[in-house]
């Protein structure tokens, strides 16, 4: 299916409607803030996976059964269920059986910790984000630099409020999500809104070698964040100086500017 | 870390080191054919899944502990681990625990079921080599567009061989890792290989909605796989026309060409 150059952009002559999902599930204080700053945007559908999918990336169910389940977490207005699933498995079930129409917005997290940068590849947050984009649905996927189940959202709200609206009111261009990361300093202390590419930057793995009582290896993957991108247009960059981050992020994974190299490769020999 | 402009370029004065991983298991006879054929190419090490990973994305293992088991298929010259992680796990506890160098090649596959367009967001075989590719590893994710277990990969291997030696040979750049995808036909009907770019295209998922024997509602996940790309330069192309394709792929999401548009957006409001 073909969408429209710029999908979402929104007439606001009525309330939108937002699909929300999440991937450290539907009870955490991420999704619930996000919750409660949508419910003053628009008509709030709420689709999270029932249990903590962090890590997931972009992993569907394939191999075994989905349930859903309406639930209620408070007395806000908005209507929302759990499903067994992965945050893609969430947006694939909300647009084909729980919604009465394509959303107008899909928004994911807000995430208890960091997105930016390579994270974007592990993400379950940013995974539904791009599933909905996948699907024709402007999304947007947020995250707060702080893994704590008591992280506070507070600070985040008012910029999850602005980048929501401009995205509603601007759209954005079919084939595109949002990133947006939001550093865990006081709000006062935040220097604006910065846009941003994707920092070069990945985990060196080191995995915890222990023993089973049995006296078998197993491990635990633990690792260090390394940034050595030193370039001030990223994501990275623009955290570490007191900025939210948004990088536009694309789901064509072409790398076009290898084609006329590997074009010369003697392939057909 | 930072790589070297050109990853990979082997002087083959020895012989390279070659690890081997896939999304459907130690077992599958894709993987099989995959050893066989690189036996002829390296040294090889095996660290794949101890069971089937399909649609695992890029999921990595957080919150369960991994074992690896040293595993003897048949007589070849290759070392093999099974892995309990997905492919993403394979390769970081390949690269940190069981190797002893650095491989100079990383390849996944061959898949059981095409990855070409949409389908290499959502493919463990092509997050296997994503994941190498992050660790400055040159990679490539094999897929033969046959689903089936006996799957026959004997037209694959002379492909598999060429473009693996090619890569050895010419390097692939940081950054980059190929994602191969072959046609299930006659290898006397394949016309040649063609470098191309992700298809624009979608699974438009059709729901099949249950009720378990106590009545409650379930689903499983299936799908219609809709090309609406009308290009002849794409990997759906190709494999519809009788061609191998090849699509270098890369992990920068970043959606440079809407940063532009993003900065006119009215965020600090």
């Amino acid at each position: 299916m073909y969408f429209s150059e710029c999908i979402g952009a929104h007439a606001m002559t009525k309330k939108p409607l937002i699909l929300i999902t999440n991937d450290d599930g539907i009870s955490a204080p991420g999704i619930r803030a996000l919750i409660s700053t949508m419910n003053e945007i628009g008509d709030v559908v709420v689709v999270a996976p029932d249990s903590p999918q962090s890590g997931m990336g972009h992993a569907i169910t394939l191999d075994s059964t989905l349930f859903t389940d309406e639930v209620y977490f408070d007395d806000g207005p908005q209507k929302e269920y759990s499903c067994s699933g992965t945050p893609a498995d969430c947006v694939k079930i909300a647009v084909r059986e729980l919604l009465d129409r394509k959303p107008d917005l899909c928004v994911s997290g807000i995430n208890h910790g960091s997105n930016a940068s390579i994270n974007v590849i592990y993400s379950g947050t940013m995974s539904a984000a791009i599933e909905a984009g996948i699907e024709g649905i402007p999304a947007i996927g947020f995250s707060l630099l702080d893994y704590g189940w008591n992280a506070n959202f507070e600070a985040s709200k008012a910029y999850v409020k602005s980048i929501t609206k401009n995205a509603l009111a601007q759209g954005i261009p079919d084939g595109v999500v949002l990133n947006v990361n939001i550093p865990n300093i006081d709000k006062s202390l935040i220097k604006g809104i910065k846009i941003c590419r994707q920092a070069k930057a990945n985990w060196v793995e080191e995995f915890d070698k222990r023993k089973t009582p049995q006296g078998k290896d197993y491990y635990w993957l633990t690792g260090k964040f390394v940034n050595l991108d030193g370039g001030e247009d990223t994501d990275e960059w623009a955290l570490e100086n007191g900025y939210v981050s948004i990088v536009p992020t694309q789901f064509d994974l072409t790398a076009h500017h290898f084609i006329k190299n590997l074009n010369t490769w003697d392939l057909n020999e």
